[in-house]
């Protein structure tokens, strides 16, 4: 098959009705498939019950995790992490087991009471955020609960447009960026080192601008070849920026979606205010369950060996959507998609104007997609062209399906926009 | 001995001697005693760890606890604490560890976003909260962190000075008041049906007003005689305020302080306001944990036998203490104190202007002693005159000191005093 666009309205015409054949077979299979969101599926929840197999210890070096206090967390699971992520104890926060409660917190804390004694965000009715896109709608839900204003910066292959970025951080209203680093939600971009440096680099009019590094897949490569991510916080103090980036990061895709533990990593300045709320917030997070992780793994090295089993798992249902996406919309011109090395989803950008039709198509054929959308601020996306994939809960039995009928989607869609 | 006041100075200064060389005989053994928090001590915590003992499920109706989503709380967890507290099971939500992140995010929730349509508090710089003292100093920094004026209503020994209430919420300024309605931190008085009913009857001039009702002792009795408490939910309707209180409290003291679990319970206008801004906050709290919980228990009436455990282990601590208090203060005319039923204090009133002095005394002897003031707003007890004692964490044998020292401190403090 050549081009859609090189067809001429017969051939199109033609290609329809076969399309419609067999998106109608697909149809009376009465499917009802889930590639919305991404939740690790059974067998990989199933790899950390372990962690409960042997005699619950719970004492981690001389502290009763049973009882009330150490509000930033236990000693080993605070190490651990330092470990994965290259930086120091002290800078860390062990947390709850969502990392989207640190960011919510943390931006409710600037809203609030500012950052390390600038105004706080509540006395300006103009606060503005750089969204680099496609992204995490999460993110864009916690910007928009605080009437923050986002602004869409376009995703290049290497990270988020810089030249953009460096024109926007001019605007003193502008206080902030919220990145996903490493195999970007849903891009599956990582930064290269050049753009990470350019970020560690800039000099934003306001001085409480602060970039919260969502390092969701920091350890979630498909396999050994992973992508590389330059360390952040290495490369800060170069710049005099060591206060800019708070990161953040947790086991939910390791461990348990819904009772792993997180962590947030920042300066000691930022790590002092963080205490200085939490200390109102609460009297620790869940100590226990941070010693339960911390010995079930024990090293980072550990936690590393870990996710190769989560590899084996996820790396087939990649396979399997990427190739449906090849074999069924490959030369069409119709579609471009990402090939990512890790991290949870496949981005797909079909024709313009035409991923809205592509979901409703799903949908009627018993597929749900995450709401096309949902990766821009607002759920609008300007082109109407990016579905996100999520393919690590379905079997990969129901992803053949899936994906099937996800591709004879978007050719329908494509060809009923061709055909006006 | 007779009352102090009526001694004469010389009878005064022949106590004083007497005093001082049984002071300096506890200073002389260098002990480092700790009475200052309302911490379970090890056997209370152990009570709980067959929590771990049984193989780990994992699927509560349906739902994999492990994974993400179920953000109310699972349902048999939900259930349980509907149960436990009389209400309805779609007016709890399941929380975190910790009733205090519950009540500070609250609380944050009314500053950033107002109650239910209402003005959000953050645009007005007089927002006052009512704070039954002595009280939780925990309650006190969160609103101190809102910047939100704490006004001291004294409590009588049916609960808060109602009297008082009543004036107060005629400014609309005035925009809720905490109270731990149970076993009260620190005097360990339980609101009458009389107070709880015109507390439920209240009409402040603030549409927005909220109580916080913090519920952190209610099946915590010492023995099978413990106060009663009227569930306000249950009077609330009779006029109208169904929205006014939002309730909270937790497992920490049931199971694990630092890895137990808390819900808050609320009318159905202010649960869907939070699930709002929870959809924002969090996935979802840890539902392993709170299936452990209704695992662990199963019904609500496992969950009151298990306090008799705790209640077990509490009470001769608390008679330890008490016996001290009689013997050695009884009848000096220097100093009051409950005798409470359940709870985890012992609330001291020591002759005005003495209270920080007693501490320091205690401190030279080796016994730390809750911060004084630490009961009142801003750490300003105005009568310098209360003490909490706090006695489930130390061993009895310890506590037979503690508490010695600390009658001894009273009554050199007074004798000081007295001497001018």
């Amino acid at each position: 098959m050549s081009e859609y666009t090189k067809l001429t309205k017969e051939e199109l015409l033609k290609e329809k009705e076969l399309l419609l054949k067999k998106f109608d077979e697909y149809k009376a299979m009465g499917l009802s498939l889930d590639m919305s969101r991404g939740k690790p599926c059974k067998e990989q929840l199933d790899l950390s019950m372990g962690m409960f197999s042997s005699d619950i210890d719970y004492i981690d070096e001389g502290i009763d995790t049973r009882n009330y206090g150490i509000l930033d967390g236990i000693p080993s699971c605070k190490k651990l992490f330092a470990e994965l992520l290259g930086v120091e104890t002290k800078n860390v926060i062990a947390g709850p087991n969502a990392s989207l409660t640190l960011m919510f917190d943390y931006i409710c804390q600037c809203f609030a009471h500012g950052v390390l004694g600038e105004e706080a965000w509540r006395y300006n009715d103009s606060i503005k955020f750089l969204c680099p896109v496609p992204g995490y709608d999460r993110h864009f839900t916690i910007l928009d609960y605080f009437d923050i204003e986002m602004i869409n910066v376009p995703m290049n292959e290497n990270g988020p447009d810089m030249a953009q970025i460096k024109e926007y951080i001019k605007d003193p209203n502008v206080k902030g960026m919220f990145c996903v680093p490493k195999y970007s939600n849903p891009s599956g971009i990582t930064y290269s080192d050049e753009v990470v440096r350019e970020i560690a680099a800039l000099k934003p009019a306001a001085k409480d601008f602060r970039i919260i590094w969502d390092n969701a897949y920091f350890i979630h490569d498909l396999d050994d070849n992973g992508d590389k991510l330059l360390n952040i916080f290495d490369v800060l103090p170069e710049y005099g920026n060591d206060d800019m980036v708070i990161e953040v990061c947790s086991t939910s895709k390791i461990t348990f979606s819904g009772a792993g533990i997180s962590a947030i990593v920042a300066s000691d300045a930022n790590i002092a205010q963080i205490m200085g709320r939490l200390n109102c917030q609460t009297i620790s997070y869940d100590k226990m369950n941070q010693l339960r992780h911390s010995r079930f793994f024990g090293t980072a090295e550990a936690v590393k060996e870990h996710m190769k089993k989560h590899a084996a798992i996820l790396k087939p249902k990649f396979e399997i959507v990427l190739k449906h996406l090849e074999n069924e919309l490959g030369g069409l011109g119709v579609a471009n998609w990402g090939n990512p090395k890790g991290g949870y989803f496949i981005s797909l950008d079909v024709m313009e104007g035409c991923a809205q039709r592509v979901g409703e198509l799903c949908k009627e054929a018993g597929v749900t997609l995450t709401p096309v959308g949902a990766t821009y601020p607002y759920g609008k996306d300007p082109k109407n062209s990016n579905i996100r994939i999520a393919p690590s809960f379905p079997p990969v039995e129901e992803l053949d399906l899936a994906a099937g009928i996800l591709c004879v989607s978007v050719k329908l869609a494509c060809i009923e926009k061709l055909l006006g």
